[in-house]
């Protein structure tokens, strides 16, 4: 008997099967030896570093389909990978490999008066489904902290970096099967249609978490259809305040920097917040540097007063997540306005504030209630790599399981391990 | 002009105010002193002994009309208040007061190479909607962990429990306003009709979280509608596993226990797994006990073949939560099946194992994968109280943000705090 099946129920049951062939995975990967693990993840970064020009070339392809497309400058920076970026991405891998194994950590233990002994343990999350738009050194940093963190991941990259995961994913599946680890772990999911991440992000009870790292939109088309739990690494209006009592040359350095150094990525500055007192001091040096590098001034009236070439900025420009080599400036009087401002129009992202003050610290501390709050340092710095996680699967904007940049502990749930000895409910 | 408005604008525009009465709250709970939290705690705690007749009194009501309604014995018994009953919720405020505060705990903290000092630190999550059944002890509890780790909650209890939610709620508010604790930090939406939950859970931006807790069905519903995320507080199909070597006086007692104590409650046993090579052993002595205590019994063949009275378990019965007298029995070959059963019918809830192998034990809290594991201990001790957490706003379920009893850690996000001193990215 020949069973005829539409398209979609064929996309249907191969995404099904991948899920379950993930859940089997899970279920060993969650008891696998730490060393086997990391012993696997060096082979990826080793690897990674041996097929660098493969991967560069792979890589041009999609770099030259999006320039043939008319993508933004934005979209193909994060796209392009460069032999530094390789480099990178190989480093932090072996970063993952050198760190403490998540699974079976110990994040609390105590006895009880009755003599019950509790623990609460790490464990992993189980399967999780990622899906991710155009950077493709998400591909391998997502597959390594999730094989560290003993989850199973599908990843579902887009089809601007088709041909760049693709190798990276071979590469991967490669050095995972020489390593006995079993080829559910990580799988590629092909970015054919949008069909995929619709049946991927309802397989409740197959897949635990989705993980949408992207556009806005992408985030919230995800979110709509999904009936499994969905992170979203979401938009980031960040900001640098520069109070009163800021070092000038700390200011600026710290200014341009946030905006500048990759002004594609979610923690790039997009809104500058100057306290009206250093106006004077820092704007025209700032705005100088600023124009050197291409950078567009969107200001409120006293910046566009100043700044010849400045633009006026619109109601709309201070919730924009420009994305690009554009920064909105707005004169602020007290640390209030400041922060009430960022309350207003920010994402809960990455604020930052300048200041050698440390009162003014601690109330900017305090009162944003951002994802992570700076105090005289970058925006550009809130990364999993910075910070030490090896790199990072997202950058969390939601409040629930896990917020700001996400390595491998947020990738692992709990369960509560419980010892007695005839213990009962009176 | 006379603006009209339709009876659902009404009620959209109340719990909206509502909410942003809370989210206001909330601002001021996030930043609250310790001290006065815990006064105002004590003072709820000391007016609910001091008002207990009048208590008992309301919940009266709510009984006789549930009795009226023929409801099943297993929901009286969730919903009555007895004088044992009120001295425990004042004795878990007293408790929660006496607990550490989680806000501004500092999870981890550490120094990066650059220079740049990072912590993770807790802060409330907001403004929480607690939408529950028929258990009046919920409300003063919830309110309680709420109101300690800094956030504001609207509290949506069922109808069943009306009178015995007003009174509560009156004296909690009574006494957060002698403790000069803003009246928007606990608030009672009424159970009116459904489209206040609807409404509830779809105000993004102004509500965080919403906890469920109550049936299956009545999650369901609420998750199907809410935009907000919601932490499902769901059923519980646990099972107690009695181990080849598993010592028979214990075996019986934890048995009996997780039964028999209080039925109607998500972490009461539902299912008996025990191992063949004690059948004989515990399975009369355990079966009189039931019966005497007017439990029936639903077994697989073994166990009706030795147990005149049991009936025959259908395949349903071991995915059924009875919250009720009523067990289901089925007689396994090795810890391997009992893990397997537990796999395909349990709800990751709480399962315990009855042993005096050390390995088997190992084995057993390693590959059940549910939000509580236990070894020689009643699965009715999964319970925040008895964990020392004063109370538990639910048991989660769900794998994100919180597994397991939730005290007032799972009522808290974080944020990361970084202080540099000019670092900027290269």
């Amino acid at each position: 008997m020949v069973i005829l099946m539409s398209e979609s129920e064929t996309i249907q049951q191969d995404i099904r099967s991948m899920a379950e062939r993930a859940k089997e995975a899970a279920i060993t990967l969650a008891l696998l030896d730490p060393e086997k693990k990391n012993k696997a993840l060096v082979r990826v970064a080793e690897t990674i570093r041996v097929r660098k020009v493969d991967i560069i070339e792979a890589n041009k392809l999609d770099v030259e389909q999006a320039k043939k497309e008319g993508q933004t400058k934005a979209l193909i920076d994060r796209l392009t990978l460069n032999s530094d970026r390789v480099d990178n991405i190989a480093d932090g891998l072996k970063e993952i490999a050198t760190l403490s194994d998540p699974v079976g950590e110990i994040l609390r233990e105590w006895t009880r008066p009755n003599g019950l002994r509790i623990r609460q343990v790490r464990v992993p999350l189980g399967v999780i489904g990622m899906i991710y738009e155009s950077r493709p050194n998400v591909t391998p940093e997502s597959a390594a902290l999730c094989l560290k963190s003993g989850n199973a991941v599908i990843l579902r990259g887009g089809s601007d970096a088709y041909y760049s995961n693709r190798i990276l994913v071979d590469l991967i599946s490669h050095c995972l099967k020489e390593s006995q680890i079993p080829e559910g772990a990580v799988q590629f999911l092909p970015p054919r249609d949008r069909r995929g991440i619709t049946v991927l992000t309802q397989l409740n009870g197959l897949v635990d978490l989705i993980i949408a790292r992207g556009s806005e939109t992408m985030i919230q088309e995800v979110t709509a259809d999904a009936t499994v739990p969905v992170l979203g690494h979401g938009k980031g209006v960040c900001h640098v305040y520069l109070d009163k009592s800021a070092d000038i040359e700390m200011a600026v350095n710290i200014a341009f920097n946030s905006k500048v150094q990759r002004p594609g990525v979610c923690n790039a500055m997009e809104t500058l917040l100057v306290h009206e007192y250093l106006l004077y001091d820092v704007m025209p040096r700032l705005a100088e540097k600023f124009l050197k590098a291409g950078v567009e001034i969107r200001g409120d009236e006293k910046v566009a007063g100043l700044i010849p070439q400045a633009k006026s900025a619109s109601p709309n420009d201070w919730s924009t997540e420009y994305l690009d080599k554009i920064v909105s400036i707005k004169v602020v009087n007290s640390l209030d306005e400041a922060i009430e401002h960022i309350r207003d129009y920010g994402s809960s992202h990455t604020d930052s504030i300048v200041t050698q003050d440390s009162k003014a610290a601690d109330v900017f501390k305090k009162a944003v209630d951002s994802s992570c709050v700076m105090v005289n340092a970058s925006t550009r710095l809130h990364d999993g790599g910075v910070f030490g996680f090896g790199s990072e699967i997202g950058i969390s904007t939601n409040k629930l399981h896990a917020r700001g940049t996400m390595g491998l502990k947020e990738l692992t749930t709990t369960k509560f391990v419980v010892e007695g000895s005839g213990q009962i409910r009176e």
